[in-house]
């Protein structure tokens, strides 16, 4: 006779170790023997075996006490891209200049020029390896961001692209409007006239399209002004997207306050970010997206300030920040030790920067980055003896299975 | 009719680009259209398709115009060990002191007794994932040193181990009796009564066995001082063993120079080596590796004196160090581009370091190393558009097939 309280589920995982990093639990909100009970792609129970509901599953799933943890969550990259930088990698290796290195056809211009020379397919097709490499180790959800096109149908195709990555394998993709990103050779000397074209052109064109999520941009001594990126995030707001930045990196520009008054889910980099910087993204409830591939790739040597950052309690999200530029990496379990290793975050730190806080920078708390119920049954499944051997290790993958909305 | 300067292979892989790392070669000795024929495991051909001699074979693969380099070759690493220091990393993150970490069980002597504990066996199974993860890269050669056991028997029963993987696993394995890698606690305050123990207790054993290909060992203030490394030296040439040694990583013992005077094969690590010690490397023809992993994962800030050693003309390899301690990593892919990213190598010099310079590391130069007539064909097979790539990409993997011995 059943139980009228059983609660029919698709799949039961059992005979595992959890870290559910939900909300409020205790570190990694660690569960000892635990089980995961999944119904239509959701979340149905996660927790102690001891404590669970009576539940009735289709499918059992003996993990054999491996650990679950959320799929990971890879909230940050430039993945959708054309051509290689390993040339230049080289060059600069050997000692040649900036100038020497533009003039052999590298920089950011020779990404864009392969970009606009590729199809929507191409650009799949080159991004794919790149993703594969990523699922590889339990990602399962990824951010997109647009930045290379840097003409309104090139933008256009790289999100398209980018969403259908979405398509072409199973995770959930989100994309970002970066038209901000670099100025285009085109636009030399008038970077307000381009920043005229996105906000006046490109956005509204994305907008229609609806394949952005979000709107970002590049505020530096090099990228675009404070003033700029104000009139990209006004803009922004005219078509309801939220926005995000890639802030304080090289230098202070304030651009973290500025996201943060106009309520951005994230600000991103953040090496140069000051007090002021700090107070206004608790207030704004603004995500640290740090990004230790690139502080690695550029030899950086100033330290984002964490401490400052966990004394008002800004939420700290940890990404790969793939581009070929300046950050060639496309392991999220590097980027868990570089985040201990180089900035010296915890293990909790480090594996919540991946989930939960990875989850919030994305505006997707309420349905990813955690084991509760009622989020997307997202989960990575580890051939570990314990969650701090995801940060510790370097280039080794224990990833046992992926599960995607409980398949 | 068949031409009678045919020569029979096993197997030629052409329509192949090729990385020869051929001694005198230029760079990287490229070839565009390149051939690589083997015979009984040894290469008979690897050059331009333009210039083979007439090549009949039974096995013909087309590698549509794939790079070949030299298998990879990890010239150190401490792969044998048991246990897991992940948990005293998080202490460390967590702001324990040395001493909590040291009463919490952590620290060498962690390992130590896990090793103690440990059978040859569970040795073995301990180590094939951290192998696995290796040769998944394309290595074809590992170094693997003993030094966690630190008692006759458990010394003996580490290099047992060790030797065993080469068994269990396609992959040719090298081993170095590490005695004097640390003091056991047994042998507190009497360091010379422990360097007594190892030279005519445990090396006669080793010796005797025939486990060992060659003799090692820790000259620094935490390990071993310059006497007590000198006696092991020779003890070792009483058993015509070379030496190598874990010199200058924290300070300058001139551990270096005087691994030089006894014609060590390689002097490694080398943060502290001043010009003496090049210059002393450079006369005997002892190779410097050089460990980027450990280098990043202590947050080292002094840099070997890379352009002193260039200059000296001393062969410089790059190995992965893989211990739990100091360099838990098993990726020499993320080594290659660790010796470019933080030690400026160029990519000829990083690739170098893990194909030619890590087989004279072994004094397998004549072995091993470059795709040379009469060496051992060992091959990795890499999906990439150019080396540089190998180099400038971190956390991906661009192995097509990995061959040993011809197959
Ligand atoms: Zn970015
Ligand atoms: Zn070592």
């Amino acid at each position: 006779m059943t139980n009228p309280d059983t609660r029919n589920c698709d799949t039961i995982w059992h005979n595992a170790r959890l870290a559910t990093l939900a909300e409020g639990a205790d570190g990694l909100g660690l569960v000892e023997d635990g089980i995961v009970a999944s119904r239509d792609g959701r979340i149905v129970y996660a927790g102690a075996a001891s404590d669970a509901p009576p539940l009735d599953a289709d499918t059992a799933v003996d993990c054999e006490r491996r650990w679950i943890t959320p799929g990971l969550i890879d909230c940050h990259t430039h993945l959708v891209y054309a051509g290689s930088r390993a040339r230049e990698f080289e060059m600069r290796l050997e000692g040649a200049s900036y100038e020497e290195i533009a003039r052999a056809g590298g920089g950011i211009v020779s990404t864009m020029k392969a970009v606009r020379a590729a199809s929507e397919n191409d650009l799949i097709d080159d991004t794919l390896p790149r993703l594969d490499a990523l699922l590889a180790e339990g990602v399962t959800t990824i951010e997109v961001k647009s930045g290379y096109g840097l003409t309104r149908d090139d933008e256009v195709k790289m999100l398209r692209a980018a969403r259908r990555l979405g398509e072409a394998r199973d995770v959930r993709v989100r994309t970002t409007f970066l038209g901000a990103h670099a100025l285009p050779p085109e636009f030399k000397d008038d970077a307000d006239g381009y920043i005229d074209l996105v906000c006046d052109d490109m956005l509204p064109e994305v907008a229609k399209a609806g394949i952005a999520d979000a709107v970002d941009a590049f505020c530096e001594g090099i990228g675009f002004s404070a003033g700029q990126t104000e009139r990209v995030f006004a803009a922004a707001a005219r078509y309801d997207l939220p926005v995000k930045l890639h802030a304080e990196q090289l230098s202070n520009l304030h651009g973290a306050e500025l996201a943060a008054k106009h309520g951005a889910l994230s600000a991103d980099h953040l090496e140069f970010l000051d007090e002021d910087g700090v107070a206004a993204m608790a207030k704004a409830g603004t995500v640290a997206t740090l990004l230790p591939g690139a502080f690695y790739f550029v030899r950086e040597t100033k330290l984002p300030p964490i401490d400052a950052l966990r004394r008002a309690g800004v939420p700290i999200a940890l990404a790969t920040d793939c581009n070929p530029g300046t950050s060639p990496l496309t392991s999220l379990l590097i980027v868990l030790n570089m985040g201990a290793t180089l900035f010296r975050l915890t293990v909790d730190e480090c594996l919540a920067g991946v989930t939960r806080s990875a989850a919030q920078a994305l505006g997707l708390q309420d349905d990813i980055g955690t084991l509760e119920p009622g989020k997307a049954c997202d989960l990575a499944i580890w051939d570990i003896e314990h969650p701090a051997e995801l940060v510790y290790r370097i280039g080794f993958n224990p990833l046992h299975a992926r599960i995607r909305a409980g398949k």
